[in-house]
């Protein structure tokens, strides 16, 4: 047992720290202006994005996430996660580094399981952050998070499947650079549970395929992003645009899940991180009953707390990433499933505390802390609600016993 | 000691819940559609509201808050709870009833300090519904937790006072019908700590009122009311515009905040109540693993605790506002803490679990479960953060054994 | 509605004060000492209860429990409350003022449902203090939270009933006063699950009754009252010692537990306020860093959230109390169960906080501190464990919105 | 980065694990009835104790915490996490390896602080596990969370030092084994702060050690060892006693505390552990409203949660045992902080949990889960509050931002 990084990742991470504080942090405001200038937050994409990613692409900070060396870094899981935590703590660090839900999860699925057609079609421009891509998997009408309720259809039709379902929170589906979903419905209604569901590439710009509204949370836009309410309405695609084959939808959201959720547990901790070092920082600025907030008992106590939360989820995250890495991400469900749920709430209680010793700065849009919370909100139900990933671990624990 | 309200209050309570089911709720989402075709969220009010408070109006469902019988329905804030409750299970409750702060207390403020110029010019056209008002207390660049803090400037020079400062988080201030500011600063530096504000009107119109942005919460604007930052710069207003005196703004501040904070927490449990409606209903209607999430015990967990938080949150409530009728304001000082404290953190509670009961539905506008959570948030700030309610309560406690 | 007690409440809980102070305050080192001295800890009582028994018999402080007036002082549930809730401030008061579980329990049984003998053989001497009482219901071998799971058997043999089975927490059966239980038991396994069991009068010097073992409560032995596990072995007793006929048992539970769960909140309130009163002592007392502990924030959030906490938890207690007296125990279940909920996780929070402000000394018998956490730790399973009740609560609530 | 314990620290965790299975567990009962059957309960040690040492000393699993190579098993603090969890999940588990505390942190200062004749009189016996030591610092008199308040007195009066002072929550020496302390006091009053204090050896048959009385932990009187209160009035002992050189407590203190700390977190986590398996066992053999508890919703979220809660202590642990091992008991400071608060308050949710599921057995001694919380507990106070090491974590990280 070793608790340090290596030099191969320290040196990375240094990059990728210098990176943030020159070019991300000061940007950030950029591109809150540049969105807002926009006749529609949804038209276009801020310039300084696009400027962004190249800088990150030119120093080789780019694809980090994709365990793959031919198409990323080649970084395992373990190797990534302190670099992921860096980009997590903005909220437009990941894509400046082309490591940005859902096209990550999206790659990794065509980097594993695509035709080549398709990694040549899909994959390549992805991987070069010249297009976006969205997930379809999630519907307003049914719990999502028992995935054999989703309904929607996939049927094969000659050399074509007709795509017929209405999908939410596909989020990404408002950029205008979005050109394809991974959509996820069922192939055969009558086979076993985990048989009937399957995945096919759509594009969006597709006969069929209506985005209806985008879906706020909390107030938030998340523009030119989005989280899109989508109808596919006897929507054909080429019967080659199937992943993996008919059925297989089950597995490749297995394969898919894993590595996404522990990138969001990564990017949550550097969300906390930042969010602990405004606290820090301004308690020490702020005076009040005749001494700093730093002074009072209780400021000291959330910053006590908030350290040992942050500390906690990383070595929980971290060992995750190595079993992912030593005995792949099957064998390592019960970690996944632990940090899964563990992280979004350890960066809710950190971000909490932090706002509320920033006061009214603190639920503004000041401080980047009540979006991050937003944001953090939305990860104990994205990727299947904590209770969904607890009944799973209480089942591997109950196991043991039997 | 008797746990049931009159039948003065039931049946007024009757025709409020009665009021909000056939005219508030239809006409949330109209409020919402008519704000988002305004070409500026912030110019101008939408329509339905003006007609709905016409219909309060006209059925005696006004001013309910005030408890002084001249201007108001002379209701005790016992008598007031239940139905300042039924109002706050609706963002747009509140003001249909002319009951939305911070215009009661404002109001609450003219109406006891108020000298008869004051309440002719500014009280009776708010009572009526015509204009609206804000409170600029709270500063950018102090912690305004310790109200000593507050650095503002309001300096006599001949029959007038100049008035120096920025204020923020002067909510209702982006109304266009918002008219008035009661205005707190110092008159003199030099004074004992609490003898050193004062209050005065200032008319948002005067020369040197800016409003410099609106602030977000959470993602929300809060339009057309809004969260105002204002620089006043050399604010000019006649002598007669000074609240009480000089030296008397925390005596008012005082008075004003006892009732304001009772307010607030009936609404919040008015919030709360709707969510547990909200989430009793949603988890009945949809069914994940082979049964209705209803029937899942962690589920039925967390309605109970809801349903006992809520109980013992009302209780306290109740509990303070007949204190404050009975002892007064200032003897009821350790339960109106308690409650401050109590009601934001049950609402948020209860209204958190709604959210994760409804899936990605909680986080959208879809329900206003995430609108209220927001708004609940900044409760656990505004009119004081818990933190400064806690050591109050726990000086009270202490004080007993000396 | 209104929040005061009456004068006759007010003057009675006078009294009590009085005499704790007095009489139980200073005699709880005495009770102990003697206890100590004896050669064994369930031999005999210490002679100091028998001499505070008498003086609260003749001060008139005596059966205040019973509401019915033939029998005991007549007290609604809610003016009885703040009387039980001082009592309860001492391990030892309830016994003093004949007002100690499980004794007011079977009283209160044998008052409503027991015949003229039954009242004149078993309650007389139990109003009386003379002898005490114990309940025989939970088992070993089944999960008792499901009370349709309880096995022992009570067979009707002409004149007779056999009666066998193994029982624990058979409180109170190590007191050498201790004569009879009352026993639960089936009656009839082929009935409807809720008629199967009956209830009987057991003397506990009846042939075949065997006390096999006394169970401790964290270490504490509770003598000479003691936790008994009983075996019941083909035990002969007179028909007429059934309470109210065959097949009643389910329904004297229900009449029994309400009274006896909000007896037990009422309790375990008045050990939260001691609890809270050596807190709040004990910090002014003693020094650290450079100040008392009282000084310290996080001290202060102690004291100001148990403060609060007591507050919620004593106005539900009341409430509840008033429905049972005004609308009868069945229609106030959902409020017995939200208090019995409620009051033990309220009294282990603040008797755990005033633990950690007292160091070592919290966990010893300095002070009652350490005892009180440990009774109350019992009363989140001793008539139903927690989930049992919020299922029912839930339940309740649910049922609203179908 | 690397997550898997050593070849050699599985080969020895394997080891101790079937010895605790063969050996210890089965032997729990008979210690206690040995025990129980004495005529004192502090009279002496139950003989099945001294085999089992035996045992494990013939065995080799002997010493196994002293890093020290030349007295001890020489492992680091890392190899040593994983089989003091093991020792910890039996009460009696860890003397029966000679790897109980006090006397390892006694073992520890005597190791590295020590004389050589201090050594010889007092480390060998202790390491050949023939005697026992206690440790007395804490003062009943004074807020011992601070331990500059400590007022006992070291005086020298020629070749002697005179000591003088009350001293309690001396574990251990109840133990007629228990033949020296090591005490804390003040040589010099007037000294800087940190310089005031120094150790010194006290032979427990030293004219004038009086023990007074043991201190009962929640009911338990953890008898042979046990927790004194020892006056000590002008004891004189030989100046060679003093360990370090005068004025070198804290710097004593310090180091003994570390290593203390973490093994007392290591073995709370077999404590937690062994819960768990508990819990699990209970739940799958117990049935309730027509199914296992096992099936309970809110079961899983107790199983799912403790599970969470142990790996993430663990983890914690293990890189503060890392940290002490690589950079140094001074540099690892804030993790040992850490840790010390996190540990205990785990094994107190995850036992309370179990207790919970177990119902009245839970809370009884038919199971060591109350035992084993009623020392979890004490760990919340011992080697300092958690308050304490929450400030020093708040210190430290405040600094990164000054």
């Amino acid at each position: 047992m070793h608790f340090d990084y290596s030099n191969k990742v320290n040196e990375l991470l240094e990059r990728v720290r210098s990176f943030m504080n020159e070019h991300v942090y000061p940007n950030e405001a950029v591109y809150e202006e540049q969105l807002s200038a926009q006749s529609s937050r949804f038209d276009s994409v801020p310039s300084v994005m696009e400027e962004l990613k190249q800088k990150a692409k030119d120093q080789g900070l780019w694809n980090l996430f994709l365990p793959d060396s031919t198409y990323g870094a080649g970084l395992t899981n373990l190797e990534y996660a302190p670099l992921c935590e860096e980009m997590g703590r903005s909220l437009i660090g990941p894509e400046v580094f082309n490591c940005n839900a859902p096209d990550t999860g999206n790659m990794e699925v065509l980097a594993r399981y695509g035709s080549e057609e398709q990694q040549a079609r899909w994959l390549r421009p992805l991987l070069d952050g010249e297009i976006r891509s969205c997930f379809s998997m999630t519907e307003p009408d049914v719990a999502s998070s028992d995935a054999t309720n989703i309904e929607a259809r996939i049927e094969r039709d000659g050399d074509e499947y007709v795509i017929n379902g209405r999908k939410w929170w596909s989020s990404g589906a408002g950029d205008p650079r979005c050109k394809v979903a991974i959509f996820m419905g069922k192939t055969d209604p009558e086979a076993p549970r985990h048989k009937q569901q399957s995945m096919i590439l759509v594009p969006l710009d597709a006969q069929g395929v209506k985005i209806k509204r985008m879906l706020p949370v909390f107030g938030y836009d998340h523009a030119p992003h989005g989280h899109a309410e989508i109808d596919f309405d006897n929507v054909r695609v080429p019967a080659q645009n199937m992943i993996l084959g008919e059925g297989r939808g089950f597995e490749i959201a297995q394969g898919r899940l894993g590595p996404g959720r522990i990138h969001h547990c990564m990017r949550l901790i550097g969300a906390a991180e930042r969010a602990l070092d405004d606290l820090c920082k301004r308690v020490q600025e702020r005076v009040a009953f005749h001494k700093p907030l730093a002074d009072q008992g209780v400021v000291r106590e959330w910053i006590a707390t908030s350290r040992i939360e942050i500390e906690q989820a990383r070595l929980l995250t971290l060992k995750a990433a190595y079993m992912m890495d030593t005995v792949g991400n099957k064998e390592a469900k019960a970690e996944i499933a632990m940090i899964k749920v563990v992280a979004p709430q350890m960066a809710l209680n950190v971000i909490d505390r932090a706002i509320q010793a920033h006061g009214g700065a603190g639920v503004s849009d000041d401080f980047t802390l009540a979006a991050q919370w937003a944001n953090s909100r939305t990860l104990r139900l994205a990727d299947g609600p904590d209770e969904v990933h607890r009944r799973q671990i209480a089942k591997l624990e109950l196991a043991k016993h039997q």
